[in-house]
């Protein structure tokens, strides 16, 4: 265990915040972090737009459902993939290529890897926070509030801030299920569950004081089938992703 | 700068190791550490395999083109976007659900994530490595190979081992590109891109000792038309993914 390896086993989801402002320095550093990652042939196929206007803000939150930290946090920053820089800036690219499937997992991954830099290196300043892929209820409303172009699609918000809360360590999925070695097989995999499911309903009755007490599959599958998302891919295809 | 950070900013991809192995006790904390990063509504939508087999080492580097790092590298970790768990443990769910471009989305970011934290924490102890998206190449060759299920995804494998080299850092996109406030802008992206593409000129002409004297335009789309990856489309299709 080391100091990098520690924070990470602590990673919890900060949602409450002091009111203390992160500086313009540390946020220098978190995007410079962020774009240190590792990225699909060195593309870089995604933008941060830091969400400062208090009325864009407003729009996080409604399309999240009206989770209030992406109004409360001190800083947000709104990760898209982006394959409108690539079309405009890559020599001799046939557009048609970046509408396919292959184009956008590069994307997406790309974001992800910068974000997941970004979420570490502000942690490693003291701070917390949470990512709210929750956006993507109202993806249109995105595209249009930050001025997105053809084949810029918003992923989700990185809340950040100093902590004003310490909800405790979710417990994760036995490692066993998680972490196969030559094939994926799925040996012992439904006692494991059984007893995971357990851990997770102890979890959440304690967190919630008894007024939550579902297992990892009835929370997972209570969260999936209330927002399908189905529009998702309906506003990706027609912004110019995801067209074969 | 602290010593997360200061990591995170001199990130490099490293392909050459030395023979020391990776005990498992690393493996172990490298894999609780992809765990801990956050995940889509607590889905976990992601598997890693850990390919030790040499046959399906050879398998990997086919696939990615002839990247023999996914061979010689002490550990190798292939990361896949999973749905198929949800589909079998989530109550009430109805898998026509997991089809959509939404739960797509939420499985590839879940494993990118997991994979950064992966990465982050082998740096923390010392150890490099490279992420090869490459083989997505065959993507049914990796399904068949892994026999992953349906709505499982292999994305890419990340190589780690104890560095045996030092190729330095590569420049990256000027942050005012990458990072924009409030509204996607493309003010001053062309001058900011010409100056970019000057510097990596530079940088491929000096570590290529003048073999490679390709911009950063020119190096990408070079890279994305010489392997447009169209089949990655119909084949995840073909195995429950995004059917809309």
């Amino acid at each position: 265990m080391n100091q990098i390896t520690e924070q990470m086993l602590n990673h919890t989801s900060i949602r409450k915040y002091t009111d203390e402002p992160i500086t313009q320095e540390q946020v220098d550093t978190i995007v410079q972090c962020a774009q240190m990652a590792s990225t699909s042939s060195h593309f870089q196929a995604y933008s941060i737009i830091e969400v400062r206007d208090p009325a864009k803000r407003e729009v996080l939150k409604e399309c999240s459902g009206g989770q209030k930290w992406t109004v409360t946090a001190p800083l947000v920053l709104l990760f898209c993939a982006d394959l409108h820089r690539s079309g405009k800036y890559f020599d001799g690219i046939d557009k048609d290529v970046l509408t396919n499937t292959e184009c956008y997992t590069v994307a997406v991954i790309d974001a992800a890897l910068a974000a997941q830099n970004a979420f570490t290196a502000t942690e490693s300043m003291g701070l917390g926070g949470v990512i709210v892929g929750g956006i993507r209820n109202d993806v249109q409303k995105l595209i249009d509030t930050f001025q997105l172009p053809e084949q810029v699609a918003p992923l989700f918000a990185l809340c950040l801030g100093h902590p004003d809360d310490n909800p405790g360590l979710k417990p994760r999925l036995p490692q066993a299920i998680v972490h196969k070695i030559d094939t994926y097989t799925e040996d012992g995999n439904d006692e494991m569950m059984e007893e995971y499911n357990a851990r997770v309903k102890d979890y959440y009755t304690e967190r919630t004081r008894g007024k939550n007490t579902n297992t990892w599959s009835q929370q997972c599958g209570q969260l999936m089938m209330a927002k399908t998302r189905d529009e998702v891919g309906f506003v990706l295809r027609k912004n110019g992703f995801l067209g074969r």
